[in-house]
């Protein structure tokens, strides 16, 4: 699963795959929270809308985007609290969890980090083979994070468990 | 019950009282979380020790501070999303949530907004009347942010449940 995290709209997408097989999509959506609540009915809305798709599609593991500081500092500290949410939602669940930076996936799927968002649209929509693009580009950007997380979170996850064994060995 | 969010340690303070009393200690600490785990690890035992510190003390109302981008983006990123954690455990639990900024909280306890941390700890070991000072500083932060939750809560909480009540009406 991946999520691709906000208050507003939070972009899930689940897709299944292991590396050198086409990946594959079973669904892809968005949990929006009202801006008629406070922030700490927001994000229990978030909590409450993501548990729905815990629920469903059980995933293996979770990829999140990275959030990273942006012009809008307040809409960033909403966005990190939200990714805070979506994180502890899916340890809950005993899931392997990895951040990925936007540049992280934006050259897992388009190969270059610096692709813009419409391109990352339009390969996503290619490497899944769908008929239209998805929307919103919430959506779209949550697809791109699964897709990123079986091709790049198995290494990294690999990788963070060895260093937790030999952090255990120590 | 005020919070400092933070992810290596998150100030947790539980102050008794109401407007025109004053205020008691009831218990402060911190909740601290392990370097060695990944990022969601630490939300999920963090996550945790809030629910030890809820359930012993079932507070009425949660304060939190609010987190500003600082120098570290990295690390308020961090502590963002550990905002988002202890939000979401106090909505969770039906609790009222108010996030306080830090020169609120300032304000609150020594009168002046620009207050420095020791200021904040000297005052607010002077409000509680304890022997010494609470250390370390989260753990003063969490009791300030309580005797602002107290002093200046209850008025936003009403202020927010009008603007709600308006909202619904429209």
């Amino acid at each position: 699963m991946g999520i691709d995290p906000g208050l507003t709209r939070c972009g899930v997408g689940v897709v299944e795959g292991t590396l050198g097989r086409p990946p594959r999509l079973v669904a892809v959506g968005v949990v929006r929270t009202s801006t008629g609540l406070d922030l700490a009915r927001r994000l229990l809305a978030l909590e409450e809308g993501l548990a729905a798709w815990f629920d469903e599609y059980r995933p293996e593991a979770a990829g999140i985007e990275r959030v990273f500081a942006q012009h809008n500092l307040n809409s960033v500290m909403d966005t990190a609290q939200a990714s805070g949410v979506a994180a502890v939602s899916a340890a809950r669940r005993g899931l392997p969890v990895t951040f990925h930076t936007p540049s992280e996936v934006k050259a897992a799927v388009t190969g270059s980090g610096t692709a813009d968002k419409a391109q990352v649209t339009q390969m996503i929509t290619r490497i899944l083979k769908l008929a239209e693009a998805p929307r919103p580009a919430d959506a779209a950007d949550a697809l791109a994070v699964a897709v990123t997380q079986i091709w790049r979170g198995g290494a990294t996850n690999r990788y963070a468990a060895a260093v937790a064994a030999a952090k255990g060995k120590r």
